[in-house]
């Protein structure tokens, strides 16, 4: 294997700012707040650090995906959809055929994640995107809570 | 799609606080360890930030999952099995079946977490709770390290 | 259940260092970089605090896993595979058989991870190392953003 490491940068850390992204979903399907996250990011005066973003649900999760060929976030769906069936015999479906599911689709993709803020911009790839995945059928509300640590500009 | 963002509330960091949780799990499936994370949260006088776990293993895992029915936590660990059965012929079969669908489950839930801590509480949703899964047939003992970076009460 | 909390250590934040790891995969499988997420610890003088790293990428994820048996490695790359087929009819399919098995694998696995710090060196588990796994068939360059936040040796 061929590794490099670039020269480090340090500052010292100033602030944690803390806000709520309210999103209202379309039902099951990936809704991307890529901007959103940039807004606070810009409101926060955010320079250098690390931004974390975690969801307060269980049965919608946060996942950092190819923003390009809307066939793609279609696919990912599809997958979650074979890996976690409505149709498995799930003993807990009380609140419908689209919960259990719901909750195993959470747990594999998750609800937390976090992204490099460098020079006051989210250092994600050029082919990235942060994306609200609602793992249930109808549209919900869902509270995401967002946070910086780092220095400001 | 409707979004909208909360007014920002910035602190200055304080501390890094850090300590080790030890669990003695029961053999496969989930232990909640919610209670214990808040003790920490309350014992560090952590005020507003970040907690961090870690779990220092290779198969068991950390999951924040629906903390209200505990059929959804029989349904989670029956899609694991499903996913990573203990029949599918592993190469990695010298310390037992459960060994290398163990390692499956945890690369699949991953080995550690964040929870915004607002307030002094831990901004978890309504259903909410946080499991260390364990992911071998047997008991085990399990270590985790927990920390917050944020500002102190 | 049985649980103990170790007594808690508090330190300053002083430094948020960031660094960029640049690594040449070999094709599909797991490359370890333990030693060189280890050495961005020591060059940033790094003592109490977190460890972060992202991959910026959608077809290449980072795992905490075994790093004993390289079977163990196989076996997860072969799960893997079971979970997400090339020959499942995908719709996003342009890019090659390859790629959008390479998406779903990455979503489940995930593009971010922490690892505590303590009296400078990384809590990982005995077993535990920092993998980076190449989902595509053809070797990659790949970029991590590695950073810590916490205090100074």
């Amino acid at each position: 294997m061929t590794a490099s490491l670039s020269p480090i940068v340090s500052i010292a850390p100033e602030i944690v700012a803390s806000a709520r992204l309210t999103v209202e979903t379309a039902g099951a399907g990936f809704t991307e707040v890529t901007r959103e996250v940039a807004r606070f990011i810009a409101e926060a005066r955010a320079k250098d650090g690390v931004l974390l973003a975690f969801i307060r649900h269980t049965s919608a999760s946060l996942v950092i995906q190819e923003n390009a060929d809307p066939d793609v976030r279609t696919d990912l769906a599809t997958a979650l959809d074979r890996l976690a069936p409505a149709d498995a015999g799930w003993v807990h479906d009380v609140e419908g055929p689209d919960d259990m599911p719901a909750h195993v689709k959470t747990m594999l993709t998750g609800v937390g994640l976090h992204v490099p803020v460098i020079e006051g911009a989210l250092a994600l790839g050029t082919w990235q995107g942060i994306y609200v995945c609602e793992h249930r059928a109808k549209a919900h509300r869902r509270e995401i809570v967002l946070q910086f640590i780092g220095s400001r500009r």
